[in-house]
């Protein structure tokens, strides 16, 4: 797929926003954010006015084998040239600029862009140089301004992170993993209850011959703690067998009361 | 506040998840998790065995001032070590181990932290070393596994931009910044409505007395859709008077109607 030119849905990836570059400096950062997008489904690159010219080997040697991302980056003279075809763009800016422009988190920009792209719309983010960001005039072409929050006495992001969390939540907000997931190892299978209680009354039966469910006023209440240990271990069928056979281990040998 | 050691809480932030590097392998890697950690509100860093040992100045200059991370960080020989005083312990993996463990997204583990410290109690994220991440028996120390949804095509994550989607998540989980918000240059407020009626007004005498808004039948609607375009753009009052100018400027010389 390197070395072709098939725009947006490259690759089997859906529509998805563009990652416009202004005045990107090291090659290295374009790299790391051609990896950034690639990790999220992101594949429409543009570049304006790289510092170093374009290609940049730097850059191949920082994306980690993304190479599709910058086989098909496009390079403009200008920021307003590298918009063309777009329809939505957000400013990605640290502080603020004192415009009368709505600002957006990256989730709530995502969720926006996801909404766009769904209705045959074409969106973007802008990205500044490394140094001093994105200038004003830059921010006035952009409908809307994204402002990532974070820790405010060290807000500043490295310019793949920067695109890296666009791209992270662009790619959560289309996924159905679900956010908690339990999955089972080889052919195991959560523990049948029947199954559950014959090793609840092995290991007491061993505990009463042992003498451990003792005296018989507490017994109910040992009983009761040693099921819930158990039962909160969510158990699969075939830890159940691996317990039984660590209980009959452990007993081996012990001496035995009389019945 | 270089320099010192105040565990959790230092540098006037909330307690906090740790971060387990183990064997991290290059010093600029170890940086920018500290800057990303920082930027995130991290602060509590481990590290297991540092390939090129503690230490590194290739951490501290690709750390882009965070050093109030590194100066704190600990080092440990193993695992196991570097996990004393947590009570809850996330893996980090992008592939799935075969282990019947609860695995999370970032969002999540985040939400789940963030509960586990409210209620007091200690947890942190390990990461595995840059080319392998970590192996099955580091796994098995952690009480949930933590996976990243990503592009299943590309999903290898560099080990400062793993850090920062759980950073970034622990930092949303426990912001309030709304998800959009509208604010005003200056001291600009939203026009009010008479305002913007009298606006509305100065430009549809202009047009008429222009012979724009012609013939007589087609007026209201055009008339609806100048106000629809001008309600849209949600102007401040200096926005108001800014238009009111530019009417004015744009008629000035015009030949008049007789009224």
């Amino acid at each position: 797929m390197a070395g072709t030119n098939k725009g947006r849905g490259a690759d089997g990836l859906e529509p998805a926003p563009a990652v416009i570059l202004v005045k990107p400096q090291l090659g290295e950062n374009i790299g790391m954010v051609a990896r950034a997008m690639l990790n999220c489904g992101l594949i429409d690159l543009r570049l304006v006015a790289p510092r170093d010219g374009w290609p940049n080997a730097n850059a191949t040697a920082s994306a980690s084998g993304a190479t599709v991302v910058l086989d098909q980056a496009r390079v403009f003279d200008t920021t307003a040239d590298a918009l063309a075809g777009l329809q939505s763009v957000y400013a990605t800016t640290a502080r603020g600029r004192h415009m009368t422009k709505p600002v957006v988190t990256p989730r709530k920009a995502a969720a926006e862009m996801r909404l766009q792209i769904a209705a045959g719309a074409h969106c973007g983010a802008l990205f500044g140089p490394e140094n001093f960001g994105l200038d004003n005039d830059d921010v006035a072409l952009a409908d809307t301004i994204l402002t990532v929050p974070l820790n405010p006495g060290f807000s500043s992001l490295n310019l793949a992170q920067a695109v890296l969390l666009l791209g992270y939540e662009w790619y959560q907000s289309g996924d159905v993993t679900p956010e908690k997931a339990m999955p089972f190892a080889g052919d195991a299978q959560p523990a049948e209850k029947a199954d559950l209680l014959r090793l609840f009354e092995h290991l007491e039966a061993e505990l009463d011959d042992a003498g451990f469910l003792f005296p018989p006023e507490k017994r109910p209440t040992m009983v009761r703690n040693l099921r819930t240990i158990l039962s909160r271990a969510s158990l699969t069928d075939q830890e159940v067998r691996t317990l039984r056979g660590v209980i009959v281990a452990l007993s081996k040998g012990r001496p035995r009361r009389p019945r």
